[in-house]
């Protein structure tokens, strides 16, 4: 049993922009000699998010729906306030969305793959970009 | 240290159908050699959810209508739109409250057992049922 | 590699009382040799959640705002209720708030330390108290 780690870099160009990084984690997964274990996935940041759905373009959509409705931009938020908060990005609706959301998801490894559904795709979520992110791939096993 | 790994088979009846867990995945857990370690639970599924709180069917209600009140039922989805996307399932709603929910929980495992609060269930959550789902148990441990 | 593990208790003081626990995290981790590897942070609890964030006094009012709009307390819940119900607590909003941000986290560990970007804090939410707490720390590593 053995501890692998690597980490993914990723350019973001839009606001809020989400995208399928099932190859990338794969393939960072399988050039460590595991057959069996697990993957911890994890954004460094805190205005991302990190969660498994499907990648249909519709559906992801509808996901910007959701997270627009349920927590608004500029909705009256103290972080996005220069009497409480030092932060100057306005970006409390993208700490909010991340916390919904999460920002972490782990994945079992079998036969040197991960146990993923068909349908089934790991999904990053910028939401407070264009920026430059870091994913880590920390893998557990044998 | 060792890695096990088996699955769960659930039929469920209903569109919406949240049960209690807990007991499969201790069973699943114990039939393997491990007294110290961690269990991932994870469906492979996109439409349903897997969390853990307390199992009381007063409080199942009320999630239930928590989710119905966040994410209501074709409420003007792309996803359910034949315009834009090919699934006739009319789902969307279930995707998007399995987002919020989570698809998948991690409990340590100590003296051959699961690390749970007293009132702490494991609880899968059918979000588009009736329908057939595997649930996969992974266990790293010693 | 191996498996180790401890539990941090916590006495809150309020009713709902989020608190930055990066510090006894990282020191209880810290006390096992282990330099590679992961940890997975548990609450025992219910009506407790458990995430990674920025703490920022002003978006953590910010985060008690969004979880007091989407899940107010008091909302004719069926746990609430004694028809319904056994428990006199009155703290449907809280299982629901807990169920919403989740109960556990898992960060990587390398080179001896959390894996953590530079504004990622482990948060403790305590939703139902003031209350005595138990968070589980376990790690599996080498």
């Amino acid at each position: 049993m053995k501890v692998f780690s690597t980490s993914l870099n990723l350019s973001t160009e839009e606001r809020t922009e989400i995208s399928d990084i099932t190859k990338p984690v794969r393939d960072a997964v399988q050039q460590f000699p595991v057959t069996a274990g697990l993957v911890l996935v994890n954004t460094l940041h805190t205005t991302c998010a990190l969660f498994v759905n499907e990648f249909q373009g519709a559906l992801i959509e509808d996901l910007r729906g959701l997270v627009e409705r349920l927590v608004p931009e500029r909705h009256g938020y103290r972080h996005d306030d220069p009497r409480y908060s030092d932060c100057e990005r306005g970006n409390a609706h993208a700490h909010l969305r991340a916390a919904l959301l999460g920002r972490s998801i782990a994945v079992g490894i079998n036969n040197g793959d991960l146990t993923l559904g068909r349908f089934q795709s790991i999904i990053f979520a910028e939401l407070d970009g264009p920026r430059k992110r870091e994913i880590t791939v920390q893998v557990v096993g044998e």
